[in-house]
This record gives C-alpha cells, structure tokens and sequence, in this order.
C-alpha cells in the first residue's frame, strides 16, 4: 500500500508526511504530465508576488522566448499565456476567434482531440463541422481541398498538429496553404499541443494564426498553463466575440500588455519552472536539439518493441516521434491493466490507448527521458510479458482497416 | 537591475540560469500567490503520473478534506477540482448552475469581485441582476430580504464572502437563509476565495449550494487551481447546463468520481504541494488555529499602522482579519507607486487598492506570514515614510462617504 493510500485511510492529524521523499519518482511515459528534470522543479522553491517586477519580467521573458522559438516576427505575432490546461487553451481559441453571429469553424480530425475541438464547439454553441479521417492515418490534403472549395465559408479552420491519441502527425503546412488559397478569409488554428518545441513547425509558411501549446509538453515544464502564439491582426479582429471572460483571449493580451500582469492569479510557481525548463531546452539546442533526443528515443523504443514482436498502429512516416501506439499482442494471457499495472510496480508508466476501434497502448518518448530510459523500458516489459506468461515475440494481431471513429 | 531583467535583455544562449538562488523571496502581504512555507514547496519535487494509483489517491484525498473541513457531510456534499485560477471556478459555478434557457441570477455585490462575478454573467449572456451596496460596509440583509420578496425569480443568487478589494466580511448564513426563505428555488453560490479556512463558514447553517475558493488562499497552498465544495443534489441538477466543456462541473464531477481522474492534464506538481498544505492547516489547529494566527497578524499591523497615522477604510467588525484597507495619507510627499517600490526594495510587497472611489492601498494578513513579519513591515513602512520625507503619523485625508460604485 503506498503512503498515500495509506494516509487516505487514517485520521488525517495523526499521519506525518514524509511520502514526499519514500516514494522514488517513477518515469513517465505519457504525452503529459511528463517527467520533468530536478532543477525544473528545483526553480519552482520561490514566491514570487504576481505583480512585481521580477515576475513581470519573466511572463516578458516566457512570451518573448515562445514568439522567437515559433520563429515569427514579434511585430506580427505575440503569445498569450493562459492559466490551466491545454483543453482551456483550445477551448479560448474557439470561443475567442469566432464571431458571434455567423461564424462557423471546421475541425479536421483523425482522432480523439480533434473529436475534443468538435465537443467544446458544440457545447459553446459555436457552429462547427467536422471532417473526419481515419485514425491511422494523416489527414489528407486532397480532399481537404476539395471540402475547402466547395464547402461553406468559414471563419476558422482547426487541426491538430500530432494527434497524441494515436501519434500521428498531420501536414499543417500544406492543409495551412490550402486554407489561405480556397477560404481567406478563415483564421488557420493549430493544436500544436504535443508538437511544439519538438518537431520543427514553420508558422508563416503553413500560414498558421493560432497555434497552441502547453507547459509540460516538450519544453519539459510543470503543469499549470497554456498558451497561444497568435497573429496579432488575428486576435485583434475578435474583441467582444468571447462567450467567456475567462477565456477572452483579447482580454489576456491586453492585460498582459497593459501592466504586464495576468488578469487573474497566476501559477507563479509553474511559471517560474517554466523559465529554467526554457533555458535547458536551449541549452540542448532548440528545437534542433530536442528533436534529436526523442528521434532517438523512438528508436530506441521502435527497434525493441519490433524485437518484441510487437506491432504499430501507424505504419510508415506520419506515425512521428513523439509517442507511438502498439496494438494489444493477440494473446490469451495478456491483458492490459495487468500489463499496465505490472510495469507500474516496476516504476514503468506507460498510457493506455485512445482509440475508437482498436485495442492499443502508447509509450510517450518526450520528457526528461534518454535513450537509457527506453532501453530499460523494454527491458521491463520483456520481464512483465515473461512474468505474465505472453510469449516473446508476442503475436500480432491481424491487420484491422480502421473505420471512421 | 535583477537577474530576471537582465537576462530578458542579453541574448538568450548566453545566459546561465543562476537567478532561482541569488534573490531571497520578498515576504507577499497580499491575497495571493501569497507565501507558502519551504515544505509545501519542496514538497512540489515530485513527478507523478496523473494515472497513477498515488495520484489518484492524492485527488481523493483532498476532495474528502475539504468537504471535511467544511463540516458538511459526504453524503450530501462534494469538492470539484477545477484546474486553473478562482475564477475560472466562478465562472464554472455560473456556467453550470443557471439553466441555459430563463435561468437568472442575482449578485449581491459592495466589490469589484462581485462587479467581477457580473461582468463573467454578462459576457456568457447569463441574465443577471446585480444589487450593489457601497464598498466600505457589508451587504445589508435586511435590505436584500426585500429584494428577494419583491424581486425576480432567480436561478441563483451569489455573494463574496470576503470583499478582497476591502477586506469587509459579509453575512452570508443570514444571506443564505433569507435566500432559502424567499425563493427556496434558487441555488445559494458564495465565492469564499480569501476566507476559506480560516473564516469558520457553516455551510449547512447558511444553506450554500455552492462554495469556491483555491489552492493558494488560507490553506497556503501553490497557485494552480481551484476549487468548489458542492452540494450533490444541486450539482447534479445541472447536467447539460454548462455553455463551456471546460467548465462544466458536471463532467468535471463525473470524471473525478468515475476513473478518479481529471478529464484534462492536471497541475500535478500543485496538488501534491496542496496536500502537504492540507497538512500543516491540520497541524496548525484547523480553522481555529489559522484564524487564531491571522487575527494576531491583524492585530499586530492595526495597531502599527494606527500608530503610524494610517486610517481604515472599514470601520468596525465587518474588516474581518483577511486583509486591510488603509487611506493614503494626505500629504503632498506620498506617492503610492514609490511607497510601494520602496517597499519592495525592503523585501515587503503590499497590494494597491481595487476600489472605485477611494485612493487605499492594502496590507493582507494570511499565507505564511507570522506577527514578527507584520512588525518588521511595519518598521520598513516607518523607514519609507521617513525616507519620503512624509511625517508621522501621517496626515489622515477628510472622511469620505463612498458612493455606490
Ligand atoms: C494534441 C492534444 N490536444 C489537446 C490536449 C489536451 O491538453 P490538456 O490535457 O492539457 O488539457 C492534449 C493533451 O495531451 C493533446 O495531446
Ligand atoms: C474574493 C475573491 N474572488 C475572486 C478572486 C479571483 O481569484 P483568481 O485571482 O485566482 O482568479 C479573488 C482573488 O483574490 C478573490 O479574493
């Protein structure tokens, strides 16, 4: 029983809390939270006041940084941060970008956070189409086209950069261009949530107005904000469109424009963490630098779990490097909350499947992991299938052609 | 010039990162972020997955002490965690509680966070009536009883428990039971942000439906998110109310309580930090013992600050012990913007004023802040005054009658 378990049970005055060091961290897998480096979380052992300088200077510093880092003129582009998580974000998009009366937006989706963009649309009232791919597979460009050129007139076009249910990653820059060409007049949104800061994403080319991202995706920070690289003549458009004060993105930038501060309480802490997570993300070379060590990372992971036997759910180039989905191995004695649980006990944390129509799981390889930390990876799950009696190679599944979710 | 500045100044590759240890913390005398002990910070060391079984149990854990320290039962009542700041919870509870078709709610304001509470109904085309009071005394019950009997029907009717902008505590029990009197129909909401925690609040007795406050309030926690004790038949009333999926208390409710988890990332590193405050509020004696400790801090900063000059805006019982307002002095040589520069430079951040009409600043009594803190603000205060060239005690402007804001 952990120490938390064990404290939910007992009166509460009479448990000490020493749990903060008994328990070693174990490695996070997962598209987020993710593991986070020591002096990440070290740098988060301030109090900062929200208004003063020194903290004004770092919401500067991060909005700064992240324009620089999407590689887009500050004169044209700026960042809104956004407290909580990334859903809020996406969800300030929305409600912020289209216009009240009129304006409807269309979702490309293959799969479950472009499902997500459709839901927070429908339920703020906001008319919205959805055009659906396979979740395999990328969106395709051609018949995104053709929709564009014959479909209704938007006034914002959504997509996902990599969907993390499944690791995919859509072509924004094209799908962007074909935007711009076939509906001017729309705003070109993309969740970059996953993305951003690991896979190189040439905004002006894909003509991208808003892309979103959060913390502890991979910049590495702690959980706690969002944010939005918007283009200003974008955002600019949309004063009065929110439904909602706390995700009126004209709102925010004002404010943080105006006396530099967050409308409402900042996490102080995260952001804070988030500075030290900027500059290790720098000093391991950018975007460049980080892309490297998850390429490596999904090698190391690829060629073991090929080894093991077992089978990926996206085949080919769009399956990218940031998390990659296996399919359940075709064996009576495996069972995944088992599996799960099993490697959990090995301080192994892997993430469940998000997926409509098949039976798979993910293994995340962004965060403060390395090479060494997948190698051990499969090494304990080679353990956890030898202990669960699923033979190695595991057999694979028969090939499944996924319909739309 | 400090590090942060100056770093936001050379170019980025350039710079190490040593500012996390070379600036001692400034002592926060204001409602939040506000300062937190060492331990809650250190206990923020940690990565865990938002899966993950200890996590879970980290979730309940605080969802049953707040309805614990709320003294209501468990059967009746829950706590929804909501990622980000206060209000965003707010908003949540308007969001959720008021039917979307001919639901509509009455604030009860003498604030800018009851103006604020407006302001979130108004742009989510929430009906709402707002009946204000003025801003240096607490809501009248009398008054609102006649409103109540005469009024609208409402959906819900919402009151600040603690005005911030001026410290003054209203009467919510007896509120409360003139709203269950007079229109037993609608939902009793009280924004208990600064008091919860350390202002004892009977639920029960004064018939609330819904409380909100966050992580970095009272119980001296890190800012991050924040949260709202419920009452389940109530909530569950509300399926489908809710214009926003990210502040849908139902779904967030139905999440907490299915899978235990949150249905978005949430702020990981806050809530174990959160825990840990939990535990030191236990420790120091619950609600009594940090009422206890921020009365003394209140005492001891009434008593300088008389000493030195300074006036209240609110006279009498209704100031509570949160936070105090206090008048600029008259007196050509003080200026608040260097006042408080001045005090910053010392290590002492204050808060400016949020009133309509009134030139005050204010001094706040909670977080980790102890009687020897409030002395040595007020000798820094002495020294600045001193150093302004303004005489002591300082010169008390005419008394003012505040009108309606
Ligand atoms: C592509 C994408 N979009 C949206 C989200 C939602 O972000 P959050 O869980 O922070 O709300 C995620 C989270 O992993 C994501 O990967
Ligand atoms: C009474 C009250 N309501 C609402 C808020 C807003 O909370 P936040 O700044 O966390 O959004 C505050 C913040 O101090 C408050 O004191």
């Amino acid at each position: 029983m952990s120490f938390i378990s064990h404290l939910a049970q007992r009166t509460w005055t009479s448990v000490k809390m020493p749990f903060i060091k008994t328990n070693p961290d174990k490695k996070l897998f997962t598209p987020g939270p993710l593991s986070c480096s020591q002096s990440v979380k070290e740098a988060m052992l301030r109090d900062l006041g929200s208004r003063d300088e020194e903290f004004l200077n770092i919401i500067k510093l991060i909005r700064q940084k992240l324009v620089d880092i999407g590689e887009v003129p500050p004169e044209e582009f700026t960042t809104v941060l956004l407290q909580g998580c990334g859903t809020y974000a996406i969800e300030a998009v929305f409600q912020t970008s289209t216009p009240r009366c009129g304006g409807r937006v269309l979702i490309l989706s293959n799969g479950a956070y472009g499902q997500r963009m459709k839901k927070i649309c429908d339920i703020s009232s906001i008319p919205c189409d959805i055009f659906e791919f396979p979740e395999d597979s990328a969106v395709e460009v051609a018949k995104v086209k053709e929709q564009l050129r014959k479909g209704d007139q938007y006034a914002v076009v959504a997509v996902v950069h990599c969907e993390t249910s499944t690791g995919v990653i859509n072509p924004i820059e094209e799908l962007g261009q074909a935007v711009k060409h076939y509906q001017p007049q729309a705003a070109f949104f993309v969740d970059a949530m996953s993305s951003f800061g690991a896979v190189p994403i040439r905004i002006q080319n894909g003509h991208i107005d808003y892309l979103v991202s959060s913390a502890n995706k991979c910049f590495q920070g702690v959980p706690g904000f969002s944010y939005i690289i918007a283009r200003k003549s974008e955002l600019l458009k949309c004063r009065g469109n929110s439904r909602s004060l706390s995700f009126d993105l004209v709102d925010q930038y004002e404010g943080l424009e105006g006396n530099g501060q967050f409308r409402f309480t900042p996490p102080t802490h995260t952001l804070v963490g988030f500075v030290q997570a900027l500059q290790e993300f720098q000093e391991e070379g950018g975007v460049k630098g980080r892309a490297r060590r998850y390429k490596q990372n999904c090698t190391v992971l690829q060629r073991g779990m090929e080894e093991l036997g077992f089978s990926k759910l996206v085949s080919g180039d769009s399956g990218g490097y940031i998390i990659t989905s296996y399919y359940y191995p075709d064996h009576p004695n495996f069972d995944f909350e088992e599996f799960y649980y099993r490697l959990s006990q090995l301080g192994q944390l892997i993430y469940p499947g998000k997926l409509s129509n098949a039976n798979c799981f993910r293994i995340g390889n962004i965060g403060n992991l390395y090479p060494n930390d997948m190698k051990y990876l499969l090494k304990c799950i080679g353990k956890v299938l030898d202990g669960m009696g699923v033979p190695v190679p595991v057999p694979v599944p028969a090939p499944i052609s996924l319909p739309m979710p």
